[in-house]
């Protein structure tokens, strides 16, 4: 969804310029793609998808200006689309895969997700909810979510889209996770991705990689389900994914919209975090892409996947 | 002090009967024995210290009424004293052995806890605080706390004695020490314990197993502070700790005294949550104790360091 809105965004201002400044769009245009490419660090679709804008927009170069504003507006339309579609895919693939890697289970199949990569992530069912989802079609399923620190996507989001849609969830806190696995109430863990090098490391929302270290230890599968355009074939290994750190107010203050802010340490403590962390590829099972399902070494079948991912 | 405050709560009723209704004595201490002792199933000093007082109560049961309430509340005060004696070994024999296995080390020494092993929560410097502070002494070191979900005890408890103290502390998100020790910034991690088994499998807070699995990974030592009082050699393993299973509404709303609660989830998600995990032995470097440091295989050693732990 980084990546979509990203290009949806460059794309709305490119129309506001259109009407008011129009000498201006080169260099709109320009600028914008470099400020939205750049505001966060670690989520590959975002610059990718500024590159993707600035192919279209460059190729159109000797049309007229309306006409390369509808092309960058068709663009990004086109990616909304593509990753509606993906996502169902990855759905399907991440389901069958799971039908043969579960298929001696008995009983409700439980299933963990961290954060949320689910509709309000993507353009479409999501892509670890879309396996959820596709899951929870096909088997009676109980659905995990982390509750997901210091943001709540998993509460506040996981929860929510999965409770509008008629889907039983359970949170727990981040930290209980490693216990339900060892109990054995988790057959399987999935989560979405922001960058996945070209090994297979993953980089995902913080709390990711303990997660997968606890699936390690139980001998339980731990999936990675994303688009072909989260793959980063430029990026060798998760060393070179940059991670953005963000403040300690995030950290210590907690507020929902509307609340009361409430701090949860005295006043002056520093706290710092990293938002995401990286998933080396040795504790991955699988990852589900809407081409196929890699499988270790992800190398090979990642550079296969990635071919032409961000095409116009 | 989960003991010693059960310990001095039963003398205090002793003390409080024995004005009131004296005839009531046997009955009131036996019954409120009984309650204090399964007020919580995990931590074994809470059971234990029923037991010792149990010991003090039956030993004297030919004398006044008034020894017998003067033998508890003294038996409950050198609970106290014996606490505080105890962390300050423990601080030391920590520090001691930290030196040994850090001894290779330049720069500041990084050391990461998990929830409060401090004062807050003993009746002198803490556990695997002790061994932080006796650090501290030694060596320029930087401490980290895991902010500790569900209930904030590193935020809230941990960070507050610290700096009330003058130690500089930075709070983490626990999913975030994953990260932290990856990247190199923690040299060992220190947290408290609320039941060691015969074979070292430590019960302790929520999320001390995943960041012992943490540690595994990157060959950090992961080291369990405590005093004997909390060995139960009358577990043989980890399987037969039982665990504290508390309300979702624990995980679901933030609240702290004087504040308006916030709720991280929509109305009606369900959540739950184990208060305590479980350590395996096999991830434990070392356990520290009071009568000295118990390295693996710990059955000998833990066995030799309870010995009369419990005694009169």
């Amino acid at each position: 969804l980084i990546g979509v809105a990203a290009a949806l965004g460059l794309a709305a201002h490119a129309r506001t310029v259109l009407a008011s400044s129009p000498d201006l769009l080169d260099q709109e245009v320009d600028a914008a793609a470099n400020l939205i490419g750049q505001a966060r660090p670690t989520a590959v679709n975002l610059p990718a998808a500024m590159t993707r804008m600035r192919t279209v927009w460059n190729e159109t170069a000797g049309l007229p200006s309306a006409d390369r504003v509808g092309a960058l507006e068709r663009s990004a339309l086109a990616l909304a689309r593509e990753d509606e579609e993906a996502c169902a895919a990855i759905g399907k693939n991440g389901a069958d895969f799971l039908d043969v890697i579960l298929a001696a289970r008995t009983g409700p199949i439980g299933l963990l997700t961290h954060c949320n990569a689910g509709a309000l992530a993507t353009a479409g069912i999501g892509t670890a909810l879309g396996v959820v989802r596709a899951m929870a079609a096909r088997h009676e399923i109980a659905i995990f979510a982390d509750e997901t620190r210091p943001f709540w996507q998993g509460a506040r989001l996981t929860a929510w889209e999965l409770i509008e849609d008629g889907f039983p969830v359970t949170v727990i806190p981040d930290v209980a996770a490693a216990s339900l696995l060892a109990r054995g109430d988790i057959a399987a863990v999935i989560v979405g991705a922001d960058r996945i090098a070209a090994n297979g490391d993953t980089a995902n929302k913080v709390g990711t990689y303990p997660l997968a270290l606890a699936c390690r230890r139980h001998a339980i599968p731990f999936l990675v389900a994303a688009p072909v355009t989260t793959l980063d074939p430029a990026t060798p290994s998760g060393k070179e994914i940059p991670i953005e750190f963000r403040e300690g107010s995030e950290v210590l203050l907690i507020e929902t919209p509307g609340s009361v802010p409430i701090e949860i340490a005295p006043r002056g403590t520093k706290a710092i975090y990293p938002a995401f962390d990286v998933t080396p590829h040795d504790l991955i099972r699988a990852i589900v892409t809407e081409r196929g399902v890699a499988l270790p070494p992800f190398g090979p079948a990642l550079a296969r996947f990635s071919g032409a991912a961000w095409s116009t």
